[in-house]
């Protein structure tokens, strides 16, 4: 779908290659033609087209260096540098509380790395916590395509224990034992407003 | 400051002429030392580091084209360009309570322009609002440094006025009437959770 914008610039798509190789850090991704990310942000457009919540993606956090003003176009960004972000992914609103989640991915079969998690979205976690907003993540092991919903609560005991010298990681079986399995579906995708639902009696509280 | 990323790449500074300029669109700014988002986002760090609230602002929302990866250094993105945003700039948690707001300043001294909001924000605010989260704006009059914070639901109201063939701005009266006037101060500099507490009573919920 080639068109122009009214400013007269090109529009210029993004470019899978290159967007995919910005991801390189999580390998995992774009060896689907859906990646998690994706398939949630799916989710969350469903949410918000029925107006059940909303619920967004941050953007990714870029430090600009330079912009060019080329005449009669867009602001062209020349050089930045991408920047960690300083909390989770994605948050939002549903049926007036508040939501607050990272997702992570795996290619490991037996555990869940924590390499994949930064000290400060951990930290972050820790105060939504505190201010009572309902914070998790979404784990997927994407040999097997299994999904998790893994309540923040239960990733800090998990967090904690390697803080205290334990395993850097923790076990499927942990995930499994702590977490709630999402099913794959049609539409959404990932249906975690469901699973918060079980979990929070949240279904009934309108 | 200057120092080295451990990975061996300079640091770079955002040169604030260049980061000005990219908010031409909002003249307004940078007239001041710290403008009207520095001082949200240090008030938000105070709240923060006080456990009184958790509040960011989003990113600036950026279509990457092309990323460069020069050996041994970190990425660097070469094109990009600035993307409208699909919700307000700031939201967090405030004692269980999901917080959305957006702040936008006219040099305007007699009425608050319309042109300063865009669609799609005042959707996302109305989606808020049908969510039950706390929605509202803090609107900035630069020539006379007054400070307003101004409900979405008031908001709406106006807007609406606009969109049935009225006029495209907000008089400054009217904003003094149906708005709470924020009062600078200096720790925190911009305090809004003080007047949320307030208009909703949130002082003795916890």
């Amino acid at each position: 779908m080639a068109f122009h914008y009214p400013n007269g610039r090109k529009y210029v798509p993004a470019e899978k290659s290159t967007l995919e190789k910005s991801k390189r850090k999580n390998p995992s991704y774009g060896k689907r033609g859906m990646t998690l990310e994706d398939d949630i942000n799916d989710s969350n457009q469903y949410y918000l087209d029925r107006g059940i919540a909303v619920i967004h993606k941050k953007p990714t956090p870029v430090q600009i260096v330079q912009v060019d003003y080329p005449a009669r176009s867009a602001a062209v960004i020349k050089e930045a540098y991408f920047k960690q972000a300083s909390t989770t992914d994605y948050n939002g609103i549903y049926k007036g509380k508040y939501i607050d989640f990272e997702a992570k991915e795996t290619k490991n079969t037996t555990s869940f790395p924590f390499n994949n998690f930064h000290l400060h979205q951990i930290e972050h976690m820790r105060n939504i916590i505190k201010q009572r907003g309902i914070c998790f993540v979404i784990l997927r092991f994407s040999t097997t395509d299994e999904l998790f919903l893994l309540e923040a609560k239960e990733l800090l005991v998990f967090w904690e224990r390697m803080e205290n010298g334990g395993r850097k990681s923790m076990t499927k079986d942990e995930v499994r034992e702590k977490g709630h399995r999402i099913i794959l579906g049609f539409q959404p995708r990932i249906d975690y407003i469901k699973i918060l639902d079980n979990i929070y009696q949240l279904d009934s509280s309108t």
